[in-house]
């Protein structure tokens, strides 16, 4: 790779001595070199907007995202397409909305140990999409896209598998109620660890699952460094119960939610490291984000989403909006991006970097933000849509955004309250989504209904894939 | 100053000759000048502890902040000693709780126009401390220490004053209620502007403001780099009503709040390269932080504590904790400090790098932090009182927080409630202050007790400044 990087330094010495009163722009490097680019994304599960210390956390402690955010791009307007995890991963992994193939559901959140159903075997993933242009592809980490055979992460485009099947609370077998969530124990949540298709650990050994994850995508990392790769790291923590190695326990000053997001943030380094001393570094495209907000109802085992409101399961931006990094040295242009963005633009993303078609026999909602990573332009992300379940609850475009039904997060007794018309706020001067300002902009509310509508009309039905239990008449 | 860089190197090298096998501690430089260090305080008006892009705002864009965050300490557990204006600014100045000269009060919460008190001229200011050891000493922008001559940073140990002496939103003549704030005009507000004791401009033209005094500082820096100086830089906004220069006017997508912040940011910028092209970088000690905590009632033209609670005359922790950056390059060890500092703490930690002497002859509440500074070791502070007016409202010990009166921040009907037993919280698992560990923890509320206890033996009446009205009967 430090070829690659004396090419670039060469090039743009060349470039400032033609330019020389002009301001460079930032070049990005890996049109230079003929070598498809590797992808890591690291995927947390209920992390809040609020728990790095690069996004305002006083007592997390995360030196090494915190560095990843400062080499790299820290966007602070990012979402995942989803407030819980079966359909936000079916999001990131498809490019598509989960109401597309009916990974979303308003009978049940989530797939769950019964479920019969999954992401359907029609779908392409990210890593289907690299397989078409030789990645050497693995899947490290909570899958929960369908357990049953035909659904896992080899049946899906990954090479190989290691990791928990579906939620780490599943499977519980004792413990009284909330307490077992609160004083966890690893015999309470008879949770699988497979390799492949095989379990291998039951149950698995939740306290030193995050430092596996990890060791295991190092390893990846150093076998797979000649070629092309793909590793989607889909972390099962900070996701109750809270699980942690003996080297973190009691290490953060935020308890043992703290120390779980502290043993993440040293896996993220070691790999980072990993990278660098492979000299691929420079050729790795990592992405660092989360599934939903956090899960307030679990108080201080949940995380924050900071100065948004509302967490997982709701609709607000504490639900969706996620602390995102983009990390590619010498590729992607360093600072704090605040344009729109979504895990649902990584399909797109990642296929355009490395060569693979896009699929067109079906909706897509995958937008390549390769603008804003190379510094050349804006995001092309202008709307956002905010489903709980299989409603669509709220919309966003620009900075404005309005709900048409708002819910609090997972834990309230609250109900549904529907706006006619909308709540709106703008999320440019209002990140919390306080202040109602519908009245002073009806052409924004009419502008939302607009794209309502054209998004309604790309609908199709499918089937629910989350209410389908195991012996259910098919 | 290069001799200095030189030195320090050369010194480094030398040890790390000897101690090649081991890690190298950080070894702060200024003891190996015998030149005294220059201090500039800037510190901001309602600025909440979310309002920086480095605290996670997510709209709000200061490069510069987050570059002097880089390059210095970030400190996430720094309090101001009040949540409002005048109480806050004399406990900065002197080291002293407010309830300790009269500088807070029960009958009004703060000086205005019509006040005859002041901050009493037997208090020792940092000014008057360090004029002792011959420094040239400036206050640029808002005192609120009192209007009448006698209280006038010109009499407190400031050689010069260039601003207003009391808030912004003060002498309002026009505008129809919180219409004035929302849609304020200079014109609304007869707030004089003061050149040493003269009133040079009425109203001051808040728009060019910010702007005038970062030019006020570089002036004031560059006329005074070969002697030892300090400059106190209190910037009258983001307090309402909200005015920024046409430079910086609808530049932020956080809207006008937005823009004020940032020109505010582009001032600390200026100042910091200033010091950078005078060579008096890594001799100058700049401290950034706020009064108090956000204004909430003003809504989108007040700021945001993030993920703290309450706002400003709050003593819930958004009411007082406040964003925080040491910069010193070369002598304060970058990073991430969770330690407890307080605005209160300046004026020891100032003194003795001066080499100026502690009073000894009244209560001061003011620790050295250099250890913290340094990474010598920990900061000293282990505890902070919340005073709302002239009641103790709360009590923080180490990583807990006993809240023996509470009552929400300005703008909300509620009353105060009082908790007999006090509320407690973890504020390093739980900084947003929602879950009351009282009854797990009986022995850490016996331990706060004891410390109210001794602290309010130290406490002696004394007059209070903020009833006193010009035309009483003295």
């Amino acid at each position: 790779m430090k070829r690659l990087e004396y090419t670039r330094r060469d090039f743009l010495k060349a470039l400032s001595a033609c330019t020389a009163s002009m301001a460079l722009p930032w070049i990005p490097g890996h049109a230079a070199t003929g070598k498809p680019p590797n992808f890591i994304i690291i995927f947390c599960d209920d992390l809040g907007y609020g728990d790095l210390s690069t996004f305002g956390h006083p007592t997390i402690n995360t030196p090494n995202l915190d560095r990843m955010a400062q080499e790299g791009q820290k966007w602070t307007n990012f979402y995942a397409a989803a407030s819980v995890c079966t359909p936000s991963r079916a999001a990131l992994l498809t490019g598509r909305l989960p109401i597309r193939n009916g990974m979303c559901s308003d009978k049940r959140r989530v797939l769950f140990p019964d479920s019969a159903g999954g992401l359907p075997p029609s779908e392409i993933t990210i890593a289907k999409a690299l397989k078409t242009k030789g990645y050497t592809t693995t899947c490290i980490g909570k899958w929960h896209l369908g357990h049953l055979p035909r659904y896992l992460p080899t049946r899906h485009g990954f090479d190989s598998y290691y990791g928990i099947p579906y939620s780490n609370d599943m499977d519980r077998v004792a413990g009284e109620g909330r307490q077992a969530f609160f004083n966890p124990k690893i015999e309470y949540f008879n949770v699988p660890l497979m390799r492949d298709e095989k379990i291998i650990e039951r149950p698995a050994d939740q306290t030193t699952i995050t430092k596996r994850y990890a060791e295991e995508a190092i390893r990846f990392i150093k076998a797979n460094k000649r070629n092309p790769f793909f590793v989607y790291l889909a972390h099962n923590l900070p996701h109750v119960p809270l699980f942690v190695s003996k080297d973190f326990k009691d290490q953060s000053l935020r308890g043992l939610y703290g120390d779980v997001v502290e043993e993440i943030d040293w896996g993220v380094g070691r790999i980072l490291d990993t990278l660098r001393q492979e000299g691929v570094a420079e050729n790795t495209l990592v992405v660092f984000t989360s599934d939903n907000g956090p899960w307030l109802t679990f108080m201080q085992h949940g995380g924050s989403a900071g100065l948004l409101r509302g967490g997982k399961g709701a609709t607000y931006d504490g639900g969706m909006r996620e602390p995102t990094i983009f990390w590619w040295p010498g590729q992607i242009k360093p600072g704090i991006v605040t344009d729109l963005g979504s895990t649902l633009d990584l399909f797109a993303t990642i296929s355009h970097l490395a060569g693979a078609k896009i699929p067109r026999d079906r909706v897509m909602d995958s937008l390549d933000l390769e603008p804003a990573l190379f510094g050349t332009g804006p995001s092309p992300r202008q709307t956002m849509f905010f489903y709980r379940g299989a409603q669509l609850y709220a919309v966003r475009k620009g900075l404005y955004k309005a709900h048409f039904i708002t819910k609090p997060a997972y834990g309230s007794n609250l109900q549904e309250t529907r706006h006619d018309p909308p709540l709106l706020y703008n999320l440019g001067h209002d990140p919390s989504e306080q202040y109602d300002v519908a009245r002073d902009h009806p052409d924004m509310i009419a502008d939302i209904l607009r794209e309502v509508e054209r998004h309604r009309a790309t609908l199709t039905p499918v089937e629910d894939q989350l209410a389908k239990r195991i012996g259910d008449n098919p």
